[in-house]
């Protein structure tokens, strides 16, 4: 039995004008053509807009890679869906009947993107202030607790740091190549770890930026496959 | 020699409160730390956001799918680079010394990173609206331009125009597996096609959705290939 939307419109604090835009952002896609797939589409570009732009007054000290890091770790499906279900959004989903037997209301991608419609919804039925808003007071506890120390270690560390939390060899970095004239050179670097197969490469104007790069670009890697 | 930054900012439409601002904006990381890095995460931000709530208001019948293909065709390092050609952004960039011999105001990149950091520098000068209406002044002709012709269509219809095109073998899509219950199936399929050795694995509820889905990580991989 779906409860009814409006009970979770005020829990949220949320006030619609338009009932009917926030019942669309609670239908999943197996429920039949009007869904939430594109009210999804612009809640998760306002999330990702107003978390960077967050990130940015509260770290003035951080690089782009550390904000790029602090987003990922707020804009996540596990941390959305974690969000929803603080909000018992799940409740209130309105699905298909497979979906619905088969407990699609506790699944992460289907709360993750309810949650980024609701977002979407807001945005159309007032404004980007008001959504902006409402984003910020639904992550201020996360945002509170964030803390520059987890993230602003540069990639290789990091990287190690990971490998040797789970015990496993550190990750090795191979020069494959340097090219251009001296104070101009490029160097190409290989990263590989024993978890996973794939090796990944950067370039960069040293050596260590390489490394550097190429560990960012391993742990984005795993960000994947454990995701 | 470098053009003094206040020409941009007028030819640009713009005017800064705080021109140190501006000048961080247009300063590649090769000059030094105070470069255009965290101004470029937020404008890559703000840029996504406002295109893709634009496009949400101009395709009302566009699915999900849809707008985020007219989207990546808007919001990608080559467009960018464009559009910062179109108002000779690369004159007044600020490089370190490698950047400068290698010709680094005529890099896509770099000239892409630029334009986006300013349009973190106007949103951290100003505000979210007048950022949002720069933005759009500066896609209007591209948006304008759009047709959904080109962009309605479904994946593997695409992928297989995109093969005939360059005269080469049409997709092939193999069923891996099919798991489930009648009713609550999941089929598992791969597509590959000649051009590249990676093979796309997706599911679906049914064959022909786990075939488009197949298809659209087929066009994406091609799209970062082709980058």
């Amino acid at each position: 039995m779906i409860k009814p939307p409006q009970q979770l419109a005020e829990k949220l604090g949320l006030h619609f004008n338009d009932p009917g835009l926030f019942i669309t952002a609670l239908t999943h896609r197996s429920k039949g053509a009007k869904n939430n797939e594109r009210l999804e589409f612009l809640g998760d570009s306002i999330l990702g807009f107003v978390i960077a732009h967050k990130l940015y007054d509260l770290f003035p000290e951080a690089d782009e890679g550390t904000l790029s890091r602090l987003r990922a770790s707020l804009v996540n499906q596990t941390t959305l869906a974690t969000i929803a279900r603080e909000h018992h959004i799940g409740d209130y989903l309105v699905l298909g009947s497979g979906e619905l037997k088969s407990g699609g209301y506790r699944r992460d991608s289907i709360l993750s993107d309810a949650l980024e419609s609701i977002m979407g919804a807001l945005l159309k039925d007032q404004d980007i202030e008001t959504c902006r808003q409402w984003i910020l007071q639904l992550f201020s506890d996360k945002l509170n607790q964030l803390s520059l120390d987890n993230w602003s270690k540069d990639p290789k560390t990091l990287l190690q740091e990971l490998m040797q939390a789970r015990q496993l060899e550190l990750p090795e970095y191979t020069l494959l190549s340097m090219s251009g004239l001296a104070h101009q050179q490029t160097f190409k670097v290989s990263c590989r770890i024993s978890m996973i197969k794939e090796t990944t490469i950067a370039t960069g104007i040293s050596r260590k930026k390489a490394e550097q790069a190429a560990a960012e670009q391993m742990l984005a890697l795993l960000k994947k496959e454990t995701k």
